[in-house]
């Protein structure tokens, strides 16, 4: 089989609405009234659209967690030092992560990629070796990564995608760990939603004023640094390794017709690239949460997506994505496994 | 052992605090920025306290469905006849109500307990037998119940919550099914919230304008028949028998020291009576799901509570309290299996 391109990653195909008059049939059909299971039955017609079947399922969901450092890091945008990234891989490794614990709650695997963390990795046991470079450069004063290096990331992040599809994967999450990610994200934001700058940028993982004013500060200069709108462009000038796996990640789950749930603002970055990039991704993205980041909102409604779950959270990983796998299995189970209310009218007599 | 009275249920211990400051110091020191997975530690802070430790753990959760039927159906409040209460009763003992396929994606079991169903279902397996009578009088030209069953029902719900926690549930989930109970519970909202009659009622299981307007007449009907503001006697003159089953579950539920899940409208409104009967019963309530009815959002309001999920849902039999049993264990893993900070900054460098 000839390795896949970007040309062929970008021809997603638009979500097969052919289905949607049955599955809403079979969803009023149910033993309730028409609609009094609000969200889940919306997530139960989209499930039944992208699996193209009547009784959607998903009894291996697998979340993916990308890790990558970022350049940025080096002028500032950043409250923890660039080493976190590598000592956070490791626990996640270790299971003893947040995304480990949650994803014990909810039966996922957890699946760890080094897209492109600034260290050695390669004697990692259990870890995806993926790297495209040590982190990406400065993007406050170069592009963050070559043409070359964002398309080997999209295409390494499609060939993780397709492996645990390939593994029997029947929905996947995505995650992400990498020190500045917050500020590639902003910047992508900025340029694919569009919004304004300043709208894009939050606290990450914390700021103290001083330290807000100087991510704002690196982000303008970042920004005027490159005029670029569009999506590849945007993602070599300010883009990151592990979001472009991400994107590349969206991508093949849409050609393969498998959902995938989107965490937070970076992870929702990811998807807006992703979306730029082939617009009919849209139809097989599920949005999990709802991060108290500055900034999501907006980008959420650049997508006109409403987020399942609003928990406050702003810590990434893909720990929203998993809190959300037991509302697309319960949207499954409506489907497959709940009485007709015609049978209950009738001995209701 | 003496048999329990309502003065031993009213007696509820207020939340134990003494571990806050313990709770809060593991959560601030788990391997994440401070706060930054939001309403899950506010959760795992709240169960720390709740079942007086530092690691707490959910690892049996039982939902109990209590059904039962209303006298006011005889005056035209609800869109469906009240046999579909038995109908339902019947597809939950099924294991094919909405209630049993959510359970099944978050491991809990389900208990159905007859409170006051108005059909004979003594021949019923696996049905918890508690009737008290044959549904309620009809509350628009009587009162509901009397003083002895109103009695008699918060003792047998704290029973049904005594034995679900004698055979090992370390939290409970509260569910109802009744034909015409959001009527019910709309007056109990109205007198003991309180709130405006008109801001209680909502579409309950379905309705026309015309049948709101029937709805509504019928309400205000009732609530002019009697002044009654104190808890126990707005429970006899416009509850239910699953609704005071459920109130009594909660203070059971409070006096044994485990977490209580309430679901949405119907649930909320016993919670209400309950947390009124024995005000230290709010420290155990778990608010898990915003309901799509009208009027819940200011019952809410009255009890300070907001709850962690939002998917417009308007169902019932508890399936907004299932989907937040996850976000419960999610709460609980974080203090039991997640890495201290510490460790990770360390291994940082």
């Amino acid at each position: 089989m000839a390795a896949l391109t970007l040309t062929d990653l970008f021809a997603v195909p638009d979500l097969d609405r052919s289905l949607q008059p049955a599955l809403q049939q079979a969803l009023d059909g149910k033993a309730k009234p028409p609609g009094a299971l609000g969200r889940i039955e919306e997530l139960a017609l989209t499930l039944g659209l992208i699996q193209r079947r009547l009784k959607p399922a998903v009894e291996r969901p697998v979340l993916l967690v990308f890790a990558g450092d970022h350049g940025l890091t080096r002028s500032g945008v950043a409250a923890f030092p660039s080493g976190v990234t590598v000592a956070m891989v490791d626990t996640l490794l270790a299971g003893k992560a947040s995304a480990n614990a949650f994803a014990r709650v909810v039966g996922a695997e957890v699946r760890v990629i080094d897209a492109g963390v600034a260290a050695d990795l390669s004697g990692r046991e259990g870890l995806v070796h993926a790297k495209i470079a040590p982190g990406t450069a400065d993007a406050s004063v170069e592009p963050a990564m070559t043409a070359a290096q964002a398309e080997a990331a999209l295409l390494a992040g499609a060939q993780v995608a397709e492996d645990a599809i390939a593994d029997g994967a029947d929905l996947l999450a995505l995650g992400e760990m990498g020190i500045g990610n917050s500020a590639s994200a902003a910047l992508l934001m900025h340029r694919l939603a569009p919004a304004p700058l300043d709208d894009c940028v939050g606290q990450g993982a914390g700021h103290s004023p001083e330290g807000m004013a100087r991510k704002r500060a690196v982000l303008a200069q970042a920004a005027a640094r490159s005029d670029a709108t569009a999506p590849f462009e945007v993602l070599t000038q300010f883009g990151g390794y592990e979001i472009a796996m991400m994107a590349g990640a969206v991508l093949a789950a849409a050609r393969a017709g498998a959902p995938v749930l989107i965490d937070g603002f970076i992870g929702t970055a990811a998807a807006l690239l992703a979306i730029r990039l082939a617009p009919a991704a849209r139809g097989y993205c599920l949005f999990a949460h709802a991060s108290a980041e500055a900034g999501h909102r907006l980008m959420l409604e650049a997508l006109n997506a409403r987020p399942l779950l609003g928990l406050d959270m702003r810590l990434g990983e893909g720990t929203g994505a998993l809190l959300a796998v037991p509302l697309v299995q319960a949207a499954c189970a409506l489907l497959s496994e709940v009485a007709e209310l015609s049978d209950v009218l009738e001995a209701a007599g």
